[in-house]
């Protein structure tokens, strides 16, 4: 079927690359004229406006937007104007939920369909598939059910398909309810996966201490002593351990997989600083789980660790220093590195 | 290759189930008589006491103990007694590493070799195979390849097969340092299970709420009310979810495949109270953190929870509401459930 | 000066109470009409409707309100209504400071004043005075310093005065910026009282485990044995312990003060059942951290660990349960008091 | 009464001074002849040697040492092999209480006493007085009953005075249990200090974040954008609202006082980097809870930030980088200050 592409970055281009190849007809248009330009060559039809994008598309138009969350709002009421009662517009970016709830009740006034469309899968999805958690009205989503089909893994290479009469998520694509809805399994599933990285990353960070007791440590009254050394005196090879869990352990994941794949690369991580972003999903998660009264103890620690190694302790952390000095005339040891 | 198997439980009879299958000869014992019975009728050669048990392995003699950590101490002990420089004791239970440290360093002196290997795979090794972390010395490690070999899950199927040579990880079995050092990565592998599986719990208890806006709140000073109502009317289906999120997802695991599993054969989950237990490593992968000096926040989360379902927060939780009760004269709602 | 009341419970109350003791004259209303008189017969002056109430205020008119957040946002707009440009709104209750920075924005359009007040001291605050953090313009909170400087609790007895020139905080209240800055201010003082609170609950709960050495423990796969039960031999006296740390020692503190009090009527708390309520402000604390990227890990647990007391961990823990039986075939342990 | 004082350090030599000041009698030792020549200028009798220390002690001999926990262990046994029957020896360091269990044991063979006693109160305790938290055999702690008082602040000063017979507790001096027991109890205090401290700097930090809004944010895919800046205008007095909430509020407090009056002296901190040092008995503290099964994660999560502060974090946010280019292409942002 035809569907409209606004937003050719990374994600959007892959997308609209994995549904050519499936047959589907898809018109492109991004302020980037280079990026129309390319999938134009590999064989989509190019628009170098709004208003030309738009008006190419046939009724009902199926317009799918892939663009920063930051602009999302201002493009869907600009697209708004220029479509009809039963056009459909379908946000696969990283809105935030309730921005979702808020536009599908106002496009819902005029008529037009809002789908929101969580999107799971990062650089591999052209390839692996993308998992497509979809939020919006029933007969939009079902209008566009080939296209979600397309963008989804599809059943397990190798074993028996499943029935589809009960239900698209074993095809990896799921329609989760109202507008919104979409948007929310994602934002949580993104919390889940600060929580799921975290536990790798920290236990890593144990097993590579595993040799602390063969360090020196200062002597100092600033410096808890390691009571029994003996028990420290391994030399753990991380990129090893990370391929053996990959097979037959209980901790086997697809983030293992690509942990395995860094460590192999670089068993230092030397590329990397260690300032780890976060991108709204994880914090919006929390605050779900507040509004909500549910305990999430393990995503904020994995969200608050996200925000110190973004430099965000340091004014509370000289506090404490502060502090000790105040109490106990401790004198601060200077930072590692400085 | 010969290998002598004492504790048949469910881990253990597996385990020489999965050995016999690939052609090696098992002489097998257990107190449990019938355990011993059941074997033999597969094949296997039994044993009526210690004696018997170890008289019928050839040298060098390869025992491995599949034993409950609190007996294997003692165990380990009365074998040494019968056993002769060269011969080879092997811990595939779930030992605290110290242990295997204070251990492997008694038996040495008396020219025994002592290996411990970290299982994991749980009830579902006999087919998947186990993963294998392995500590003690070099020669004795070698020695049993053949039975590590057959306990792992092996390379991958319709792969092509890794170079051994580049070391026996992709076969799910590693050598990971001197007597201990087995222990001491399968205690972390629980850590970081503890973790993981605390983020999808997590989650999901987050996702269960996306219809709070939907339910009646009691309006009183005790309870905080929900700002936007409007935000929060998704009845999520949790099985469908965690079964999509399978499928090209970044979450992807086998922990979430089993969750979905779960989740399909019974949404509510009505036959688990919610009592979580932790069986050691978990404990101590922290403790290990704490000595080493190393920041686990999410693990130590997702191990407080536990103890907290336990009902191990009781006395904090009635010393939070005496306090709340004497600055404030806030008098205390009444426990859910009771 | 004067000074218009309404909302006459506990806090309300004790407020005028204080008020009048200095000397103020004060005007009180209530939709509890018993309330009215009971501080009519100590003095007040009372109202039987809204616009009595406001008609016996002189010009300016300070109008304090004391209510549940809840209905705060309706009276303020009814009160509006009925008062003159130069007057002044005061909100003493725990508002969301979101909801001051919308109202005095709207309030400034008429001409009125707004001031937030957000007060700590609870029950005890009629004798040992008010610790009161205010947001609002400059002109509006100079005119009530009276009113502040005494309901708040005055230069520390038998030390030297403190130079109010140099600020108003030695006096226990505080100007702390526009709109929405009072109640800023004390919503994060609660949320520090919260994790304050935990702190010594938490600590409290390790001391009377003191004694796990002694209570035999269910030796079963399911519980992690206690490895050396020879250091947990102590009866700890926690009253005791809280009343020798409130002198000298570095955690001394006026909830220490109150926990002590709590310990020494009853050791036990048998009173209590441990379901610890949370009230907004802790919520709000959590949310403007997220907001604004800055870590809060102790926070959050104590927030968390109340939402847990609430039941609210419950299905979490169920799905935990439920895959370690997955897993490893683990039958979950009976719940406590089940 | 005589005691004698080894480990002349400013905890040792101050204790010495207050001692002296009460009229008790003090024969004093340390390595430093220096530090012993400075005490007996101000009075005590000095010695030049273990030998002539201890033979300066009349019977039953108290020694009291004021030492490193690294060498208090070597010490004592030297101590008490010129010790006899009846004799009292008190450890007033840091030690961890495994430590007293273990050699108390040790010296109740010998027919000597060991007396552990946990010491709060910092530099301040000269005036102020300790905090003491005692362990050990009845009689002894007993015998040493007006060095202890001597110690401790005493009654408040003020008020009327306790009833000694109802306990010590209100006079700052506590018994607490066997040897162990007192510096069991006082690691717990440290393991709150940790927690009420980070409780007081996280909250700062946020009040300090009070004013993000108006702080240009870099607009880029890894920096999460902050969503209504409107909220977000407040320049916040740190010192004063740390002097304010002294006065009335629920969460007064020492620390608080020691806050308000770092802040005062330098709002900006910046004589310290937040380098956070622990010292010991957070970390058995933690140990306690989890050998216990109790949950702990306010104290955890204090204990954590420290390591974190030291640089700790660093390997595992390596790692969270690095799977997040794994999957996303995320390149990661430059460390702040690098």
């Amino acid at each position: 079927m035809q569907i409209g592409m606004m937003g050719l970055g990374r994600m959007g281009a892959n997308m609209v690359r994995r549904l050519m190849r499936a047959g589907h007809e898809c018109v492109v248009y991004d302020i980037n004229t280079a990026s129309v330009a390319a999938l134009v060559k590999d064989g989509a039809s190019g628009a170098a406006s709004m208003e030309e994008f738009i008006g190419k598309l046939a009724k009902p138009r199926c317009l799918w937007l892939m663009l920063p969350a930051a602009i999302t709002g201002k493009v869907v009421d600009q697209a708004a104007g220029l479509m009809e009662p039963g056009d459909i517009i379908i946000d696969g970016g990283n809105s935030y939920y309730h921005d979702d709830v808020d536009r599908a009740a106002k496009l819902q006034s005029k008529g037009l369909n809002y789908v929101d469309v969580g999107t799971s899968g990062g650089v591999w999805g052209l390839d692996r598939g993308y998992c497509l958690m979809i939020g919006g009205p029933d007969g939009a989503v079902q209008h566009l059910d080939s296209i979600f089909a397309t963008l989804a893994p599809g059943a397990d290479a190798g074993a028996p398909a499943p029935d589809k009469a009960a239900g698209t998520a074993p095809f990896g694509y799921l329609h989760c309810g109202p507008s919104g809805a979409g948007h929310f399994v994602k934002m949580i599933h993104n919390g889940i996966e600060y929580g799921v990285m975290a536990a790798y990353a920290e236990g890593m960070n144990i097993l590579k201490a595993g040799n602390s007791g063969k360090v020196k440590r200062e002597a100092d009254a600033e410096t808890s002593p390691l009571q029994n050394p003996e028990y420290y005196q391994f030399d753990i090879d991380l990129p090893q351990v990370a391929e053996v869990w990959r097979h037959g352990s209980v901790i086997g994941s697809w983030l293992l997989d690509l942990t395995a794949g860094a460590l192999k690369s670089d068993p230092s991580l030397a590329n990397f600083g260690g300032r780890v972003s976060d991108s709204g999903e994880g914090r919006w998660t929390l605050k779900a789980a507040i509004d909500t009264g549910v305990p999430a103890p393990v995503l904020s620690s994995a969200l608050f660790d996200r925000f110190s190694s973004q430099g965000e302790s340091e004014f509370a952390d000289k506090l404490l220093s502060a502090m000790r000095y105040a109490f106990g005339g401790h004198l601060e040891k200077p930072k590692a590195g400085s």
